[in-house]
């Protein structure tokens, strides 16, 4: 039994869709989430400033007494994940094992779409991972990066000609291919669920990473037993590094559910990169 | 004669557009560009974070010996103006009151629109300024969040559902009001010149702040004696917080030609603020 906060931190708010995965499936568990929101989006940006951020994210989170720590930022996972691994003394779990693990079991023809922004996809980082599992998949990915603005900007419905548009334009040729299973491989995505869903049709499986690396979570604190006590009363603590006025109203759209915990500003830049 | 360089900052590589029409207006003048791609976008980042990354810009060009600097952000322009005038021993020029003197120059009906960043608008600034010299003015404004991400992924021609939905979208109650004068309150938004312009119609004038800003100069610099040599070669060198990988290529969409000079990464964050 270990009551230590697990820390999770993505480039913004798009990891809270994976915050309120792991609020499901560990309830006991207490969070401290880092989001770096007056540096988001980080999926246009160069490997090394990705880097360097990561690191501060992680020098940041590892100034707590916590457990372990998740990456809830596709581009990190993808991008960075190499050069933090083994670095901070905690286990560190990405999105990327999860997902490749969940698209490996759902694919019957073998053939897998993934998204994600520029940096994630130039990474080839799923590439890799699934061909390791299945050397005989077919990947066929795109980056898309007017996806994450538009669900900033709530450009998440059905009958949305902005976001129906982009979804379109993007996935027709992976559409076309035929794959039968796709990763969402940014934690923004999973709010165009029901636009990407709708648009792929029903015999294709979307996986949505966040969601997978909140079991790989519970999986990996059972194996350590250093779960938190059952009963324990989790307690949620969120820090942003732009205002925290505002952060409420867009982490609702995140979580589907109010924000109760603490807020606080904090600035990275005197952590080390 | 004073051959000392401009220095010219913006959040990213939008300001590169006043950085043209500075080139066309001031042939001889050498120009230092500062573009904070490492922690671009500012429009809808709160006042602190904006104020405190201006301050960093402004201390980082002000670190070379220049002779003004010129703010080619609408967003810094707008919010953090007030906190870096007067403040630095050199001249400081934004991007909003040379606007606001060509449209108040321009209307004719007294009717003004205005469209910017989140942060921009909130800040009332135009308002202010256009209300001090034209008091019976009326100015209709709204943020227009999605236009950066779709001018920097090149969507920027007529014909793109993308842009001309969430053109008309944002602008339908401006023009359904009469406006005979848009500001085009952010430097990205000159490359929307065709769509905008198109979508208003020929009896409204667009403002485009950066081209006016250039002209402004060109007046202080005179008044103030210290303009460059005529025949003086101008250099160009620009500064990037990203990786220079890929500057060009971006950079002369928004010049319209081939970026000459040298481009060189910096860390603001050894900066004051």
């Amino acid at each position: 039994m270990d009551n230590r906060p697990v820390g999770v931190f993505d480039s913004g708010l798009g990891g809270l869709t994976a915050v309120r995965q792991l609020m499901e499936v560990l309830p006991n568990e207490d969070i401290i989430y880092l989001g770096d929101t007056g540096r988001v989006p980080y999926g246009g940006r160069s490997k090394d400033t990705i880097v360097k951020y990561a690191k501060q994210d992680m020098a940041f989170l590892t100034s707590f007494d916590i457990k372990a720590i998740v990456v809830a930022c596709g581009t990190v996972s993808t991008v960075a994940f190499g050069e933090i691994e083994g670095k901070y003394g905690v286990p560190i779990i990405g999105v990327v094992a999860p997902a490749v693990k969940k698209a490996v079991e759902a694919t019957k023809n073998r053939k897998i779409g993934l998204i994600g922004t520029v940096a994630s996809i130039n990474s080839k980082a799923y590439e890799k991972l699934i061909l390791e599992s299945m050397p005989e998949a077919e990947i066929y990915s795109t980056a898309c990066p007017l996806l994450v603005p538009l669900v900033e900007n709530g450009r998440i419905n059905r009958g949305d000609i902005m976001i129906e548009t982009a979804v379109r334009e993007y996935l027709e040729p992976i559409k076309a291919m035929g794959v039968d299973t796709l990763i969402l491989g940014c934690t923004h995505y999973p709010l165009l669920n029901d636009v990407i869903g709708h648009y792929m049709g029903d015999g294709v499986s979307l996986v949505s990473p966040g969601a997978e690396t909140a079991y790989y979570v519970k999986r990996l604190l059972e194996e350590r037993d250093i779960s938190a006590e059952r009963g324990h009363n989790a307690k949620y603590r969120y820090y942003v590094t732009d205002s925290v006025d505002g952060f409420s109203g867009a982490a609702s759209m995140f979580l589907s559910k109010d924000v109760s915990g603490e807020v606080r500003k904090v600035d990275l830049s005197v952590y080390e990169d």
